[in-house]
């Protein structure tokens, strides 16, 4: 399968067309951070196709580091979740390393109850998950007070474990996909509070894919404001809205080089192929310093 | 020192002047989550006086329910910190409590190496902090590589696991307030790595303390957008720019009723009292749902 990867060549010379992303690449790598199951993993395996090479990694930027080196063709990162937000430390990596973004999913977040084969829902008293998983099914647990939830680094992980034991009368909160690589049985689906559960999750890549004219696209921008006088991010917000592009996030990170000051990150809907988008950067370019565009892709549908 | 603060009656009759904050309640109970000598518990007595009682709490939740239930007086709660960025759990329990910001502090974070009573520098093995404290001091353990970094749950604590143990192998990173608290020894004060290490702290109160016009004042504000569409958030924006307003922070979190779409806080400066601030948030109204005025409070000089 690599020796296929590498009679494609290199990614650099990818055709325009993020529809390549899905079709020629079959055993492309892609770095995730978590262990085989992880929600990042299924992500990737959604954008990338089933066929793609996923690689664990420690965290986030071992990510982005395998994807720097070369060791892997992609990385597949979630950046916000709809009820817990955003992941910042992604933020911080995106603008560190000079990547592009090429591609975003959301991903449902479908929790379920995994345990050895045998295991009953009545019998089981501990239940190992992320500590986020774990709020995520505070109903559950309300409802079956004979199971205690135990904190675990990550979902996944925790379904890794119990394949390592005996005795049934410990699970796991992870995914259906962690049930099938560890050998576990579901013993019940969709334990989550909420049905509005998902992750947005970025392809990234090593070199910049400009999504076609003919869909709908996206482009994720990071600037510093000139200087932090009065009406500055309004200022900066009519570069966008005079020209009625839609802004769909808005986040900002404190600048280390200067307590209480911010570096701001934008989504918005366009195509830098468009007039109209490439004159709102240039625009942008006047009242903003250091001023990145860390992707442009087409627009997931939820 | 409990009657005293019983004597002078609940904080609902205090006079509308921020002064009260340090000059009347002088034996005023305050909650702040970590053990003693925790940088909350700093913050806690630089803004309500030395002599205030400092209770302490085990999450960010119970300093909310703290100050809800009448147990103390006042909570202290870390908001943003210039390196990490914002503590975003407390601004959803800003929304989720109807309590009041009354005042806001600028903490320089200032990181000192602890040990027992006749530890060496050369002789030290483990060192315990926080993971964010174990961060900000890596040029430290880069410049001592024989002092292996150990992650424990805060700073405080891990100074005060050293108490109660023997030995002069192991040190803490906390603050200097903490060596005095535990009976340690300072063996090397200010090793973090950026002496723009500041966090900024909020004081709650059941009850609203709207400042003097004498001095500045800001406010800090959230809201939902009426509607997800394009240009809303700079018709927002131009409320406090049309006016001269001065925005100091945006942060937004995502809204778990709705997915990807987001609740907005905003600080600025400004009065209650100020036509002009009066007037704006008047015309907030207008273009935002569920507005509230989570507090009006001197601000802070850095």
């Amino acid at each position: 399968l690599i020796g296929r990867a590498d009679f494609l060549g290199p990614q650099e010379w990818a055709p325009l067309d993020s529809a390549h992303l899905n079709r020629y690449y079959t055993t492309m790598k892609a770095a995730f951070q978590g262990v085989p199951g992880a929600y990042s993993e299924i992500a990737a395996r959604k954008t990338l196709g089933p066929s793609c090479l996923t690689v664990p990694c420690n965290d986030f930027e071992d990510v982005f580091d395998a994807v720097a080196s070369r060791r892997v063709d992609r990385g597949v990162i979630p950046i916000e979740n709809s009820l817990a937000g955003s992941i910042h430390e992604n933020y911080d990596h995106l603008v560190k390393h000079h990547l592009h973004i090429i591609g975003e999913t959301h991903l449902r977040i479908e929790h379920a109850l995994l345990a050895r084969h045998g295991a009953t829902l009545r019998a089981i008293k501990e239940v190992r998950s992320h500590p986020q998983a774990l709020a995520q099914c505070s109903h559950f647990f309300a409802r079956h007070p004979h199971a205690i939830p135990v904190s675990y680094f990550d979902t996944a992980g925790a379904a890794r474990s119990l394949g390592e034991e005996t005795g049934t009368h410990t699970a796991a909160i992870a995914s259906i996909r962690a049930a099938r690589l560890y050998g576990l049985s579901v013993v019940r689906r969709h334990i989550e509070n909420s049905t509005d559960n998902f992750t947005r999750f970025l392809v990234i890549s090593r070199t910049p894919v400009v999504p076609p004219l003919s869909e709908p696209a996206k482009c994720s921008i990071s600037f510093t404001p000139v200087a932090n006088r009065p009406g500055i991010l309004f200022r900066i917000l009519g570069v966008f809205s005079l020209r009625d592009i839609d802004l769909t996030k808005i986040e900002s990170r404190p600048d280390p080089s200067s307590p209480f000051t911010y570096r701001f990150y934008l989504d918005f809907v366009g195509n830098p192929r468009e007039p109209r988008t490439a004159k709102a950067l240039d625009h942008l370019r006047e009242i903003v310093k250091d001023l990145r565009l860390l992707g442009a892709y087409p627009a997931a549908h939820r």
